[in-house]
């Protein structure tokens, strides 16, 4: 077994910087948000490993990054085994699982009667995300309050990495997540809960970083969340889809202050 | 010829808000950018149109989108003839160019000796991008005053907008481009320029509204500019990639100061 620098790599590389500004120019050692590929194979019993995708994400939580990824996109459906090939520094992710299934037409959104749309977007959704019913009450104050639950120690030394946070109802952390990527810092904690059993989130508020696009969504709706909050905006279709699954969207949480775009039956 | 109302989308969609504070909540009209899928198909003369990608993307600019994004992958290299298919509501973008290319291994970041791996990822953009030299000397308080030359009314209207511009090294604008996602904002961008004649960008400075990560850099560096800067953080890769191809990278750019990571000798 051969393992490389590039596979035991840290989620933060050092690096060099020149400071530059009107008091001249300093050179500095700094730190870097590491952006390395990984490739997520799948395969059911006794076939062979089959590529998904290849992601660009930040080195930790590999296993987790993968399911989650998995679990979101409705190629598995229950908690697959994790495994490495047998040179670590392929930076490859082998998930076997009795249910798992070809990627087949996703990602075309694609309907008969209108070409690409979003509402092919959404129905592709639907198939994989049953509507989202019940979940928890939660006050003002403690959806506003999220983000400042999103320890972020990877973004306090480089300032590049999205978080994604999952909590129960009354506001603890239950998993925190960085990424180079926000859509791996939402996979991360989705795959965190398919390999603990934690899912569907029936209880769960998930909190990400950034703004709230389509896949976000799509991949909490997938998991079940019932409320999903984030520090940015959300997109026209991300809205669409929250109302459609029955997901309270949340955006703009600072100062105590929030913007409830779907389902604010939720917020008390 | 069928013109549906998502065919002809605007840019930021009309919806209602839930503003939730201390004071009570409050229900607004408000606007979110609109995200929509588009498919680009590219084809050779005389061949049937291959889909390449679907890309959740803000509409408008949506050929330079596709040339843009076509280029950077490195699928063309030349000005293709953008055409929509008879159904404008179906959301594709076709691209006839006389060297159109399978996307072949891309995003696959394979090297024979190490599997997946950030080395793997700099070689495939080495085939497509060839090493930038020369280029303009700039100034400090010029490369850090960039950012604010970014207009972005779409921001200042949603919140949900990354903008990419592209500048002469005089930092006047000469195309300034808005979306959903960040990297369809380079893409139009570059597209712009690859539409109008402009490639390569020997003499242009690129800048970025937000994080700077490996496939910006790798969409610059294709584009020949010597120069990305952003206001954000760079990721380990992406310094990596700019050393490796002679851009000069800079982020943090705020209040007169700015972060050089790569290729100083081009900041006086």
């Amino acid at each position: 077994m051969k393992v490389s620098d590039r596979a035991i790599r840290k989620p933060v590389s050092p690096a060099q910087v020149l400071h530059v500004g009107a008091d001249g120019a300093r050179r500095a050692p700094d730190r870097l948000v590491t952006e390395e590929p990984m490739e997520i194979r799948a395969h059911g019993p006794g076939e062979e490993p089959a590529p998904v995708v290849v992601t660009m994400r930040t080195p930790g939580n590999d296993f987790e990054l993968a399911a989650g990824f998995l679990y979101g996109e409705g190629i598995v459906s229950a908690a697959p085994e994790m495994t490495l090939p047998e040179d670590l520094a392929a930076n490859i992710v082998d998930a076997l699982a009795p249910d798992a299934r070809e990627p087949a037409t996703r990602r075309f959104y694609t309907t008969s009667s209108c070409g690409i749309c979003g509402k092919g977007a959404l129905e592709e959704v639907e198939a994989i995300a049953p509507l989202v019913e019940g979940g928890p009450s939660v006050s003002r104050e403690l959806l506003a309050g999220l983000p400042d639950r999103l320890t972020q120690p990877g973004f306090e030394r480089t300032g590049g990495l999205h978080a994604t946070g999952l909590f129960d109802a009354a506001g603890e952390s239950l998993a925190v997540r960085e990424d180079v990527g926000r859509h791996n810092a939402m996979d991360k904690v989705v795959g965190w809960a398919l390999l603990s059993g934690a899912l569907p989130l029936t209880e769960g508020l998930l909190c990400v970083s950034g703004r709230l696009a389509f896949e976000l969504v799509q991949k909490a709706a997938r998991a079940g969340a019932p409320i999903l909050v984030g520090v940015g905006a959300p997109t026209s279709l991300a809205v669409e889809l929250a109302e459609d699954r029955g997901v309270t969207l949340a955006g703009f949480a600072r100062g105590g202050r929030v913007n409830v775009y779907t389902h604010p039956e939720r917020v008390s």
